[in-house]
């Protein structure tokens, strides 16, 4: 036996998992309380604080438990667990129109417990066949409902949309561009108003900033075409290698989609990678009344996607879809080169692990079939017109109204518009509707923050959760003119 | 308002959530059922399958379920879910010893239920200021263990070890290497034996398969300091530019450890960036008796650490924590030139996203808190004694039998081993311990893969789990060793 030099005394008796599975069991009553309140808490009331304030005590206390100490109670933990999840913006919340995502639903929860109880290994066939086989079928149903090609589309389960976009660079570059330098004059283009993730990510790989170039966006606030073009020409004048475009599917200030397949038809024709970043627009590919607003997607070459969007599940459940699942492999596949020697090269089933980044992790597909599962294939695309409709009440109702104005039209659940009293200066009306947004949520009346558009300071509503009730919206628009009126007196 | 042109036509009735929630309610007592079985699944009885033969018949009936189709009941759905799980290995069974991770205990459930519930925001201090706080303080507290210098070190938590790899080359690139050119002749060093995700991370990010060089292993299967002497000054004089080492902290074969202080030694002279890989091994920084054999973690630049390996956490909880926590957030803080302009420099407190490549994420540190919390800081670390004891154990009884070679001695909770009856060639010795591990799995007697191991076929117990006990090593050694004797009958 070997001998190691103790650096303090052993511990005094062997402490295997039996006692402790024995001690979890016997508090199983405190448990199974614990669900039947999560169950409940899963849904936010409507009175339930859509925000926190945390003060420094808080913090304070907070800190306190975070470090692990001796062993405590599994109540009293629970407890502080509670306390804990209280500091946070309940973004599930009926009345947050926030940011996306928003409206997780109850069958997600359920779905993570099975998910986190059976710990499968996502990233391999050999270890998790089952959950690995729902989610090929899966990708391959989803990959369908975006016009992807059936026979070579692919693609993977990743925590999220960053690590999707990530991995889309990383395959564009390795596609379209030579090892040979070429990747410092690389060139990826996207909106001006595209989501910061994006750029983060060509930084991450190495990118310098000189290589994303940023496209002007139309006045429809969708990337211009023209633009787009006029730039190519010049790059390549100048010996650049543009590599790459980036369509936004689902821009989260207003909604609006790029025009994929005008980009589909010069990425073909300039030999270029479109990826679209669809994380939280490319659900609608599902809805039944909507699904046109994003016709396109499936002239990509890779499409981000995330669940915990707008396919209500909780946090970490993402995809990343592509038009040749071998793309993913070439770059993603390093140990495959050990398998294909042994096989005799590529097998007709991948290892998910050779299509990701990742290689263990969960088993993230199993929680959204769940969902889908139960929900069926017609109520998860009505649940996504849904949102689509509320937005459009909401624009409907306001336009109904003295003051108001809509800043862009309700698009993929989201509008945006401003409180206009006639005889305000510019800089007047973005104070009353930044001081607007602070008092309805201060009321804990709804969770409506300010963004800029075209220059204004305007408020702007997401409608993507369910949980949102046509009565809701009855209650919540006199509330926010009359919100608007008493702030408006102050200026 | 505005009127889309519809597709097919609108859904007949406005699909709110509340009708959603009142039937998952209706089935409240299916989950609490569900969760009562769960609570009987999570830690597998002995005589559970360790593995699961699939048939073809198997394979087409779950991708048949794996497509959402109609609604269907819930119980159905759970049921469905069973099966499908049932097609996986079990990983935390008692006598799996097949790889890491494994022994994932029921606390870490508890704590991904409540996760999931309350589906903080994790990436972000306004959205998820408690979990925020908690993951702050926990990585303060990790850090603090492997000995990181406490004003500086800072982390974040991602889904896994291959994430937090990708980062630290990311992080080291940026750290060591300038933006003209250098990247395509840095050169990144790790042991032939180093897991191949490094490698693979190192391709995801752009760098070509010939700058990363393999540095020799010495006897003690450990990176050899002088190869890799000899090769920096090799390298240098051919103009490449040496920037990252990573050392191994429990390579998953053997359980070995690189020499990280001398490599931490060469890492300072040289100016180059040390990474520990540590996603296993690193958890040995809180054991009691052992901590030792992991000393110097507190001198790399990065360490990655996987709480689903060593600390009993379900999938999908790693860490990456470094030395200097601007060094992570000059990396991937691209929004925080907005945040600078508006405070003047550098916050106090990154928001976790500045930190990471992911921007929303689960509150992952919450289900590692809890655990922690319930079992306190003292008991986690008999817990890791126990598996890093039980190999000893192994190694121990296989020595005091007739036949058995010891390959590698038992270290951090892996020891390698071969059956070796004196008449036998080596080829047939391979075939022999190829066959024992074929026979202890279908018999269901143990989960004993086969390791090549100094070019000999071995078989390898990886003990980390404390699910094991001293009883089942009392029954267990004997099976083998009558297995053993069973199949060497035949050569």
């Amino acid at each position: 036996m070997t001998s190691h030099p103790a650096a303090s005394p052993p511990p005094p008796v062997p402490d295997s998992i039996h006692a402790l599975d024995h001690e979890i069991r016997s508090h199983w009553p405190s448990i199974q309380h614990l669900l039947t309140e999560l169950l409940d808490i899963t849904p936010p009331a409507h009175d339930a604080p859509l925000t926190h304030h945390s003060t420094p005590q808080d913090i304070t206390r907070i800190r306190r438990w975070a470090r692990p100490g001796p062993p405590q109670p599994l109540e009293t933990v629970i407890g502080e667990a509670r306390a804990i999840f209280d500091h946070r913006v309940r973004i599930n919340h009926p009345l947050f129109f926030g940011f996306i995502p928003s409206g997780t639903i109850q069958l997600s929860w359920v779905g993570d417990m099975l998910m986190a109880a059976f710990n499968a290994h996502g990233g391999g066939r050999t270890f998790g066949l089952g959950p690995c086989v729902v989610e090929e079928e899966l990708l391959r149903w989803l990959a369908a409902r975006l016009g992807l090609p059936a026979r070579t589309a692919g693609g993977v389960f990743v925590s999220g949309g960053s690590v999707a976009n990530l991995m889309s660079i990383a395959v564009a570059r390795d596609q379209k561009l030579d090892g040979n330098g070429q990747a410092a004059r690389g060139v990826i283009y996207l909106s001006e108003r595209a989501h910061y993730a994006v750029a983060k990510m060509a930084r991450g790989l190495g990118f310098a900033d000189r290589q994303v170039h940023r496209v002007r966006c139309s006045e429809a606030f969708e990337l211009d075409v023209e633009d787009l073009k006029e730039q190519l020409v010049a790059d390549r004048r100048q010996g650049l290698v543009p590599f790459m475009i980036v369509a936004t599917c689902g821009y989260t200030e207003t909604g609006t989609v790029d025009p994929i397949e005008d980009l589909a038809d010069i990425a073909r024709r300039e030999s270029l990678w479109l990826h679209v970043d669809g994380a939280y627009g490319a659900s609608v590919a599902l809805s039944h009344a909507h699904a046109h607003l994003v016709a396109g997607l499936g002239a990509a070459d890779s499409v981000a996607w995330d669940a915990h969007k707008w396919l209500f599940s909780s946090f970490g459940c993402g995809m990343l879809l592509v038009r040749h699942r071998d793309h993913l492999r070439s770059t993603f596949g390093v140990h495959s080169e050990l398998m294909d020697q042994q096989s005799g090269g590529l097998s007709e089933q991948p290892e998910p692990w050779d299509l990701s980044v990742e290689l263990t992790r969960p088993a993230r597909a199993m929680s959204l079939w769940f969902m889908l599962r139960v929900l069926g294939e017609e109520r998860i695309g009505r649940m996504i017109d849904y949102g689509i409709d509320m937005a459009d009440s909401v624009q409907a109702r306001l336009q109904a109204r003295e003051g108001w104005e809509i800043l862009t039209n309700a698009k993929l659940g989201i509008v945006t518009f401003r409180y206009k009293p006639g005889t305000c200066s510019e800089e007047d009306l973005d104070r009353i509707n930044t001081t607007i947004s602070e008092t309805l949520v201060e009321d804990n009346l709804a969770g409506i923050f300010s963004v800029r558009v075209s220059g204004v300071v305007g408020l702007r509503v997401c409608c993507i959760t369910t949980r949102l009730s046509e009565e809701d919206i009855d209650r919540l628009i006199p509330q926010i003119d009359m919100t608007a009126k008493g702030v408006s007196k102050h200026f």
